[in-house]
C-alpha cells in the first residue's frame, strides 16, 4: 500500500506526535511534532524535519546547531496518529546539550537528573 | 526536588503524551495519554494507567486483557510536556495483538507491515 501522509490522523492543529529513537542504542531521544509537509520533507530529504509549535515554522533538526538527525527508519502506529522515527543522531538531541530530553526520572516522589550535558 | 504532576505542561484537554518503552529490550511499544490523576495513580500503584480519549475514562493498561504494564521507570522531558515510562509489558502492548503498535514502516513510499500478532 502506497503511503500518503494525508491518511494519518492529525490533531486539530494539523500535527502528529513523533518519537525520535536512536537507531543504534534504542534510546528514546525526544518527542516533537510534524505536519503533513514536514513528513514529506523528512521522507524526501532524509533530514528529520519537524514543525516548531513555538516558532510556527519548519524545523530541520540540527540545521543551526549541527546536531542533525538522519532518518534511518520511519514507522507509524496502529491508529495512524503517532510516528516513530529511528535516527542517526549527531551529538545531543536535547537543547540542554544532553543526548536525550528524558534526563529526569521520578523516584520516591523526587525528581532526579540522571544525565549531564555532553562534552562539546 | 519533589515531583508534582501539576508542574507538568498539559495540553488544552489536560493531557500529556506518554511514550511506553520496553524496559528490557528498549523497543518503543506505544504512545498514549495521561492526565494528572492518571500520573498519580501510575506512580502510586505501579500499574501504568492512561486516560482513554475515546472512552473518556481511566484505562489501567491490561486490566481487561491481562496484558499489563508494570512501571519500571518514570521520566519526564526537558520541556515537561512529555513522559517516558519504561515498563515490564506482559504479552502484546497493541490492541492488534502485536508486541508494539509501531509495526508498519514506510519504505520506498510503501507501507510495509513488519510484525505479526503474537501467538496467544
Amino acid at each position: 500500500m502506497s503511503f500518503d501522509p494525508a491518511s494519518l490522523r492529525f490533531n486539530d492543529a494539523g500535527l502528529i506526535p513523533v518519537i525520535a529513537q536512536d537507531a543504534q542504542s534504542g534510546e528514546v531521544l525526544m518527542l516533537a511534532w510534524m505536519n503533513a509537509e514536514a513528513i514529506t520533507r523528512t521522507l524526501e530529504t532524509g533530514d528529520v524535519t519537524y514543525w516548531s509549535r513555538s516558532r510556527a515554522e519548519f524545523w530541520v533538526k540540527g540545521a543551526t546547531s549541527g546536531n542533525v538527525q538522519k532518518l534511518v527508519e520511519f514507522r507509524l502506529d496502529c491508529d495512524r496518529d503517532c510516528l516513530l522515527v529511528e535516527v542517526d543522531q549527531t551529538g545531543p538531541a536535547c537543547h540542554t546539550g544532553r543526548r536525550s530530553c528524558f534526563y529526569t526520572k521520578v523516584e520516591g516522589g523526587e525528581e532526579v537528573v540522571t544525565d549531564a550535558p555532553m562534552e562539546s
